[in-house]
């Protein structure tokens, strides 16, 4: 039993003044730490039935490539736009300021495969959003979305509301 | 036994006209050849003596972080400019057109700690030395580099001399 709020960072005033931002790599500097992060969300999913894991670059990687190896899914990379070399689609979110886009390509998923969305952090949820509706218009069904940390207060989940949502640390 | 080779989907003329880009996601959508793929590589590092695995954003951490997990060895994410929230070191580095740079915490490494770094591709070697430099820079060690893929005209190799490097697979 590793209390992980004791090992991640909180870093005040970044990216913005106001901001405490929950820095995670002092987890994955402790790989005691990192494999029982790993090994929860492996619990959090055990119960949901999937073929794939999609994570967005680049700290969904770091949570999503793990559990792809150690569940034996598939890992679905969903990129910025212009990262990914085969035919994509994208998906256009709004931002606190201006508009960012999530790509994927064509052929990550088959029509009737169920997926999940792990990342890192569920804070406004609008990439995580833009990532299910990607997996619904290449014909997939979204399985499930989970979170090392999830930030209340923001309304992520509620924007969410429909998708069945876990998340291992809550702020 | 997988041929990875036969699993990589090669794109012409991708993010440049006249370049054959190596896409290893058609490996991560296949979970016994991503299995397979990592633990060739973490053949590869065996012989080595090291305390942690550094890996650059994004396609290092796709690689960097399941060894991390099951070598039970630490993870040092090395970012693009401004990405990380602590406070940082950086090292720039020439491209064909222009320049880039990387970026570590100060206090990812200790003076002492032996670190190898760990990405998908070695082409032109220009961001590996500059995260070797930044190893040492911290007081760190640089143990060996692997690479699930080498271009063998580009001369990574040759810019690295010094370093012990292997690579999974050589086109």
């Amino acid at each position: 039993m590793i209390e992980l709020k004791e090992v991640i960072r909180t870093i005040p005033d970044f990216p913005e003044q106001g901001i405490l931002f929950r820095d995670i790599t002092t987890v994955l500097q402790n790989p005691d730490a990192f494999k029982f992060a790993v090994d929860k969300i492996a619990d959090a999913v055990s119960g949901w039935d999937f073929d794939l894991i999609a994570g967005p670059e680049s700290r969904g990687f770091i949570f999503g490539t793990p559990l792809s190896y150690i569940l034996g899914k598939g890992f679905v990379p969903i990129r910025k736009a212009g990262k990914l070399p085969y035919k994509t689609i994208s998906k256009s979110y709004s931002l606190e300021y201006g508009s960012a886009s999530v790509e994927m390509h064509t052929d990550a998923i088959l029509p009737g495969q169920k997926v999940i969305i792990i990342d890192d952090l569920l804070a406004t949820g609008g990439t995580c959003k833009a990532i299910a509706q990607l997996i619904e218009e290449a014909g997939g069904e979204v399985a499930g979305m989970c979170f090392l940390i999830e930030l209340l207060e923001l309304g992520g989940r509620e924007k969410n509301s429909g998708y069945d949502i876990k998340s291992i640390l809550r702020y």
